[in-house]
């Protein structure tokens, strides 16, 4: 309510100038889903209105196009690869003026500490981070990773500037079977975001019964039609490798519209510099068919009203002057944003803070992952372009591996968070000649993952890992490639631009050894115990379908 | 968050019987401004879901609509002449379950005590109410009633169950120039309700800047479509005289209809009684060209997500579980109500508590309301069926009122909370041959006000007004004609039916006195100073333009 002085309301009924006009462009309205014409005065950083205005700065905008700055509905900063001062300065520049992010990576890897270095960061990024509290640390009961958050946990951040309520539930059988712990989570706060993939039905309805009111894991139109007329809000994901927009976007009409928003979830820094973010998404949903309008609503206005931010969404009185410039929506392409009325092209700045960075391991000794052994083993089969995998078995003898012939590589997990045996499996699908590789990026609990066509490559992969306390890491012979993970070992602290050559010398590297595509991507899968089949986790293989562990070899 | 138990989940899953099950009926679902076909599960007054259910009690449905409750998105209740309770049981029978009420009539006479009985009654209802607090008592400094309730008496109120935002924020002139007791009562809540005819361009961008949210007085279709576009809410509204649906309901489409409500504004028992409420309403959009769907989105959905109600307008699973069943959409009769699940048929109750009625006043002598003179007199003009008035002149003689050949009578206004002389008037248009008729709602100060063709005949009128501490009176002779108001000289406590009886008893004698239809309407907005043009209020008669007292003869 600061807007309620003679100075703000004076300049609106243009009795005394605005600090700046924007004159001669169509502004995008989305309580209409269309355009008008006017000048558009701003004061203070808020919007004064659209009339005849003049302004002590007056920009002349002819053929151009005003839109409400883009809201990015549901992501994970640190699927980016970019700390979230770094990552706001490259989305900003893509025309992103608020991000509702879930700091569920992080969490995982360094609890309450993690959740705070994310907080503290926000202070330095011109656009508006918005955080949910991860309601899933860890993932499940059996996944150990840095941290686990309670209720009590995530209650201290109650009133915290910058969190605005729950972050996805995934635990949809602990949610239908009334799990008391998830309830205590959820009475916590109003705004609860649900994780719910191919949920349909009775089983639905209790779901949303439980107080969820959103989704954005639909990958079929249908069940996002059926969630939608049970009163939930569907985020449409496009992400690096969750490409949902044409299969789903022909379910926006004008009627829905205001329950529908664009989100990008997981979404790597390369994606992000050459195909852009909540941009990218309006972009492909026009090319899909959507008209531009629709679109447009559901970048601005109908994120904004999902959690509540009247301040935002639209240019009407008193809301934030946040918006970006663009000459045409057919090549949609943002050429100029502002923040609170001003003008950005922010420069590259370290994080003020950095979040504990665990790595209470060493280097799993040559006799540690060595296999022992033959006969039927289970073998995690990678499926193209999907984050299931298969329980395939092939017979082998343990000296045989790698099997390069039939594609059979060793993967080793370390747990990183204490000083204990690493687990040793098999995979199929990588397709590497030569060479290792690892990770210190291994959804959920992040431990070390590495996976390589020799005990000593691998050894070294991972000791490259734990010496930068953190990275990815392609080892050809004794060379090691490394994109630093320097903060929580998700994230790096470099310039966008530098961590999007770094993974491109990576992926060059991969590539020579033979991988299939984006290798890094699904070996940070690899164990994740939440969804089917066969993964591999610091204690061993897991049955997801039993949810237990197994041995490799089938006795 | 009740709902997270697991009887509550298990039941929505279809694993145990749900209370009732409401089968083979449409069931109109706002998120889609359309129908869906299934079994409808209520567990404990809350919606668990549309699927297929066994229930405890099932009931068949078949060739009937299901409709979620009605919601009236702005009402005085004092305005139909019904004490809460009544008009709460009124209401319902018409498909109604929630009201959004400002008590602005009843604080003007008794302010916070007048609120506070409105709060206390809201216990003896079936349907909801929900009030906003009166921005505006008195209406105008000038005003002076029964209170003052500035921002720290209205602050005592903000926690309390049943208090949801701010009224109406009348005083249009007072936010453009950024009085601070204005900004003091906009602070106090983030729910800010508007009132603002007419007001266009760059001075709407400054109401709507101060924090304002929402109109119910539009009345021409380029004002509320303008309205729509700054981002406000639009309620159209059906009264008893004010009525705008037929003007206004063109511009409502799948667009903007989530920003679009009704509003019965005020509204007599009569017209609740025989012609309905919201569904009125609703059944005059669907004559005047809307879709039914996009009308009943705008009875339900709309009208809730304006107040943030999360908890109803839509039978998904969690809310509340009102609802109304009709047989067909075209002649749109409401047979059965539901609210927390169970059928309602609610009997007459009195209220509670009784609201201060301040009477502290005396019947003016013959003498007090006596003319004296002659010449050019200012003479308030009636518009038909406006609540406008004219400022008119006539050469009158001060012996010669009433003057029936020129339609000119005396208007008398006595302040009825202080012992002070009374004010008299000349007014033009009520026609009447004979008798007079008085009453104690008199917008906004309700003081008592008084018309007719005999000193003799308004002094008794006023008589009886004071005797029943609040009545409308009619009297021709010495025969008088009663409707009392004994709930704070506003409403009466009788049956609506009662109510409906004695009110068509008093129009009776007033077609016999000659009068023009409604004359009670009229006789209650003469005193109000903030529509033009000519008022009188205890003060003398009041030139709304100018802002001040003048004499009735022209100097």
């Amino acid at each position: 309510m600061e807007t309620f002085s003679k100075d703000f309301l004076d300049a609106a009924r243009g009795l005394t100038p605005a600090d700046a006009v924007f004159k001669n462009a169509l502004v995008f309205n989305p309580f209409i889903s269309g355009w008008e014409r006017g000048d558009l005065a701003i004061k203070n950083g808020l919007v004064l209105g659209i009339g005849t205005y003049i302004g002590k700065t007056e920009y002349d905008l002819s053929g151009s196009y005003i839109i409400p700055g883009l809201i990015d509905a549901h992501v994970h900063i640190e699927s980016s690869l970019l700390a979230p001062r770094e990552y706001a300065r490259l989305v900003t520049l893509h025309g992103t003026t608020t991000v509702i992010a879930d700091p569920h990576e992080i969490a995982n890897v360094a609890g309450a500490q993690g959740i705070d270095f994310m907080l503290t960061e926000r202070s330095g990024t011109l656009i508006d981070i918005q955080y949910l509290l991860p309601s899933c640390v860890p993932a499940t009961p059996l996944d150990m990773g840095g941290a686990m958050l309670d209720a009590r946990d995530l209650k201290q951040f109650i009133g915290r500037d910058g969190i605005l309520g729950l972050g996805e539930m995934m635990n949809v059988p602990g949610v239908l079977s009334a799990d008391p712990a998830i309830g205590e989570k959820l009475r916590l706060f109003s705004i609860r975001e649900g994780h719910a993939p191919l949920l349909r039905g009775l089983d639905l309805n209790a779901y949303i019964l439980a107080g969820i009111q959103s989704d954005h894991e639909c990958t079929r139109r249908d069940e996002a039609e059926e969630k939608l007329r049970r009163g939930m809000y569907i985020f449409i994901r496009e992400g690096s490798t969750e490409r949902n927009i044409a299969d789903l976007i022909g379910l926006v009409t004008q009627n829905n519209v205001a329950r529908c928003c664009f989100a990008t979830d997981d979404c790597h820094v390369d994606i992000l510099f050459e195909k852009g973010h909540i941009d990218r998404c309006v972009q492909r949903a026009i090319e899909c068919g959507l008209e531009p309008e629709l679109a447009l609503r559901m970048a601005t206005l109908s994120a904004a009203e999902r959690f509540g931010l009247s301040d935002r969404g639209a240019l009407t009185p008193g809301r934030r002057a946040d918006f970006c410039v663009v000459d045409g929506l057919h090549q949609f392409i943002i050429k100029r944003v502002f923040v609170l009325g001003k003008e950005v092209n922010p420069a590259y700045s370290v994080p003020l803070t950095s979040p504990p960075s665990p790595f209470s391991c060493r280097i799993p000794s040559a006799d540690e992952i060595r296999i022992r052994g033959s006969g039927e083993a289970r073998v995690i089969g990678l499926v193209p372009h999907q984050i299931i995998t298969e329980s395939l078995r092939y017979t082998i003898v343990a000296q045989d591996i790698p099997d390069l012939h039939r594609d059979i590589l060793k993967v080793v997990v370390c747990n990183r968070y204490r000083d204990k045996e690493c687990a040793v499996g098999l995979v199929h699908g990588f397709s590497l000649k030569r060479g290792a590789m690892a990770s210190s990026i291994s959804h959920d609990a992040h431990n070390i993952i590495a996976v390589g066509t020799s005990d000593a490559e691998i050894r070294m992969a991972i000791e490259e890992v734990i010496r930068s306390r953190g990275a990815m890491v392609a080892v050809v012979g004794e060379t090691p490639t490394i994109l630093p993970l320097d903060c929580g070992g998700l994230m790096s602290t470099l310039p966008y631009h530098e961590v999007v050559k770094r993974l491109k010398d990576l992926h060059t590297v991969t590539e020579r050894m033979g991988s299939i595509d984006d290798p890094f991507m699904y070996l940070s899968f690899l164990a994740l115990t939440v969804i089917p089949s066969l993964r591999i986790t610091d204690r061993g293989l897991f049955d997801v379908r039993e949810f237990e562990n197994i041995p490799l070899f089938i006795q």
